[in-house]
Order: structure tokens, then sequence, then C-alpha cells
């Protein structure tokens, strides 16, 4: 996104950091992957822009790559936090801008934010998080979390919604939620009229307060 | 979410197993949370329901632990790649209804796949292509991927839209999105009216095509 093509570069090609990398080449972006382990940088020699083989802890190495010079720098180094916290410290002694850190714990987080990491993120905990969403409902397939209090929320309709149209179902009066989209097959169908009738397995994208959520799903699957 | 309580086992409680369980619990559901690990165990056993010591690739230990009455087991073992997929044999053996299990590559889904397992993730994997989207753009804060072409996408209004109303912007029109709400300080306004007048630092929801709301990032930052 944005027509500018920004540069970034991609520390630790794990399997965190290689799909930072494969998704940002795939977003357009200008990418350079560096790894100390040869195998994984041959990996992505073909796929990242750049890919070197090169030890982060060494200022040096990261001088003479011109770090300085990219908008922003992830560090996806995982099981050596030291390594991580040291790499994370020259990052940002260099002058790096934007700095993403992977943390391994809430130790780890504390010290990055000490010396000044700009965003820390826990990918197995995050994960945890939401996939526990996942399964906690049967009816709730993803959501976007807006507040405390607000989300998006898909939730896919069973029989009990077959081959009622919107209007009847009234959403909005009974359960104080608004319909966003219902996605169909492989159709997104935006801001549906009030005529359109639902079928199983439509997947109704819905905005509201957590609570008027759970009330229809527990409408929806009583 | 619901109000039948659904009682779930969570087998590993590193940080994936482990911040589903916390998650799971917090949602009301009933968490059995199982490793094999002593000091893991002791950790959940004041956040879980139960919490029992046990090796999972034992047919006798799960047998005993009444594994099948659980709606949901969810297998976050890691790095013992046998071990996990012993496990989620052994529980599709026993007729566990619900199985997700964490992979840890490609041969690993492969297998899973094979045997039965019903939700298989990727956490790294999963989590990095959404920070890859995160950081790609400095105006999007997040989203909720639709389908292959809409998304529904957090924009952050700079300058450019400061002062501006709704009706004025037009970005219907303009840009063929729709917003689905303003994220304000705390505040989420649903459905803004038209006469919803923007400032700098406002959180737009927006609801379209991948292509329009790049469209309107190059807008906001050109
Ligand atoms: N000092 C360093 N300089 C450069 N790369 C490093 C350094 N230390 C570790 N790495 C690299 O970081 C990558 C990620 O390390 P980690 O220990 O998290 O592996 P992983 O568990 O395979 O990662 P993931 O959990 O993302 O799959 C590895 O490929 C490793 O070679
Ligand atoms: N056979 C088994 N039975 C029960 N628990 C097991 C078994 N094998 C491994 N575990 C447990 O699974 C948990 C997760 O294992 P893993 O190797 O992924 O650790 P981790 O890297 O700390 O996890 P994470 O990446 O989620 O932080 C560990 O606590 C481990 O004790
Ligand atoms: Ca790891
Ligand atoms: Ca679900
Ligand atoms: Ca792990
Ligand atoms: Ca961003």
């Amino acid at each position: 996104m944005g027509v500018k093509k920004k540069e970034f570069a991609v520390i630790g090609l794990g399997r965190f950091g290689g799909s930072i990398c494969r998704e940002l080449v795939q977003l357009g972006m200008e990418v350079m992957a560096i790894d100390m382990d040869e195998d994984r940088v041959n990996e992505y020699s073909s796929i990242a822009s750049h890919a070197v083989i090169a030890d982060t802890t060494d200022e040096m190495v990261l001088k003479s790559l011109g770090i300085r010079n990219f908008d922003h720098v992830v560090v996806a180094i995982g099981d050596n936090i030291q390594a991580s916290i040291l790499t994370t410290l020259i990052l940002k002694e260099l002058g790096v801008e934007n700095i993403t850190v992977k943390a391994q714990n809430d130790y780890h987080e504390k010290v990055l934010r000490k010396i000044g990491a700009d965003q820390i993120v826990h990918p197995e905990r995050d994960m945890g998080a939401r996939i526990a969403n996942n399964i906690a409902s049967s009816s709730v397939l993803d959501y976007l979390q807006l507040s405390d209090e607000h989300s998006i929320v898909e939730i896919i309709a069973n029989e009990r919604l077959n081959g009622q149209n919107l209007q009847d179902l009234d959403i909005r009066a009974k359960f104080g939620l608004n319909i966003v989209a219902i996605k169909r097959e492989n159709q997104v169908i935006v801001s549906p009229r009030a005529t359109e009738t639902l079928r199983t397995g439509d997947v109704l994208v819905v905005i509201g307060s957590d609570n008027d959520v759970d009330r229809f799903e527990d409408f929806l699957t009583p």
C-alpha cells in the first residue's frame, strides 16, 4: 500500500521473521533479509530484494549494511534474547527510525521498552488470544476489536436465519447491531439492502458492542 | 460468548497454549490445562478450572482424564512434532469432536490434515503476515480480511482530513469506501452521520476493496 517503496530490513528468518519478509515483498515493499544462518539466508535470497548473512550483534556489520537508511527494521530473533536486545540497542544507537521487535516474555519486553523499541510484539501470545476467541464461539469466525467494548465480528448464519430478510430480522432494533457486509461464497456484499434474504452459511459481518454480539449469538445457538 | 459453558482442554502450556488457556477462562469457558512439565502446570493451576501433569502421548492417560467428553481440545505442543502428531492421533481415535492443533511447518500440517485435525494453525506465520500488513503502511492500524479482494481497515486520519466533514469528503463516491465507524479517544461512533467532522488522530474504520483502500491511503500520504 502506498506509492513510495518503503525500505524494510528483517533480522531473523524463522517462521515469524520469514513470514514478515514474504508478506512485505507481496505488499510491494523493498526488503533486506538478514540472518546469521546461511541456509535460511539462501532460502530467502530469491524472495527478498537482498538477503545477507550477518551477525547483527556486531555494530560494524550493521553499519556496513547501511541499516540507518532503512525506514523500518524488524528484529525477529527469538530464543537468543541477549542477541535480540543487543541488536535492538545497536539499531537505536545508529538512529534507525522505526524498530519492531519480537519479545519472548515480559522481562524481554521490559528491557526492549527501556532501550526504545518502537513496537513490541508477542506473536505466540497474541495469536493464542485470537484462536481462543475463535474457538470459544461456534458461530464467530473472526473479529476485529475496535475498543474494550466494541468489535466487528464475522458470524455464520445457521438455519435459524435461513430464508429471512434483513428487514424482518431487524437486527439493529433487536440487538443494536449493524450489518456491515455479507460474505456469500466468494462474494462480499457491502452494505446489504433491507430486502436481502439470508441463507444458511452466509457470513454476517456485524458491528456493535460485545454485549450485543453475545446476545445475538445466544439467539442463534440458544 | 454463549450461555452454555463449553468444556475445553489445552495440551501444552507454552506461550501459545498458555495464552489460549488464559483467554478461554476470561471468556467464561471451563478449561482443563495439561502439560508434562510440572512447573508449567503449577503456573496454570490457579488460572484454569483444572490443571494436570500428564504426557498426552500415552493413550491410557488421556482416557483416564475423560478427554472424550470435552467439546474442544487444543494441541499446543510445539517443538516435539512427533508428540504433537501422536497426541492428535489418540484424540481422534478416542472420538474427540473438535481438535485444533498448532503446526510447526508444512510437513507437520500435512500429517495433521491426514489424521483428521479439524483446525490447524501456524501462530508465528499468521502473526508475521498481520505485522507485515501493519508496518507496510503508516496509516493502516489494523484490518480484518473479508475475502481476497475486500477488507475492513482501520486508517488513521492525518492533517489532510482535519476539519472536513464526511459529506464534503465523500469517500464513498471518490474511493468506493464506506465508513463503518470512527474511533475517537475512547469512543466508537458507529455509522457516523454525514455531518460528522473529522479530526487528526481519528481512526476511520472503512470497508471496501483492497484497491480502493490503497487509493485512499495514497490520497492521505501522497
Ligand atoms: N545475532 C544474530 N544475528 C542474526 N540472526 C540471528 C542472530 N541470532 C539469531 N538469529 C536468527 O534468528 C532466527 C530466529 O531465531 P529463533 O531462535 O526464534 O528461531 P525459530 O524458533 O526458528 O524462530 P520462529 O519462532 O520465528 O520460527 C534464526 O534463523 C537465527 O539464525
Ligand atoms: N507429550 C507431551 N505431553 C504433554 N505436554 C507436552 C508434551 N510434549 C511437550 N509438551 C509441552 O508442550 C509445551 C509447548 O512446547 P514447546 O516446545 O512449543 O514449548 P514453547 O516453545 O515454550 O511453546 P511456545 O512456542 O508456545 O511458547 C511445553 O510446555 C511442553 O512441556
Ligand atoms: Ca521460536
Ligand atoms: Ca468459531
Ligand atoms: Ca516454540
Ligand atoms: Ca501501520
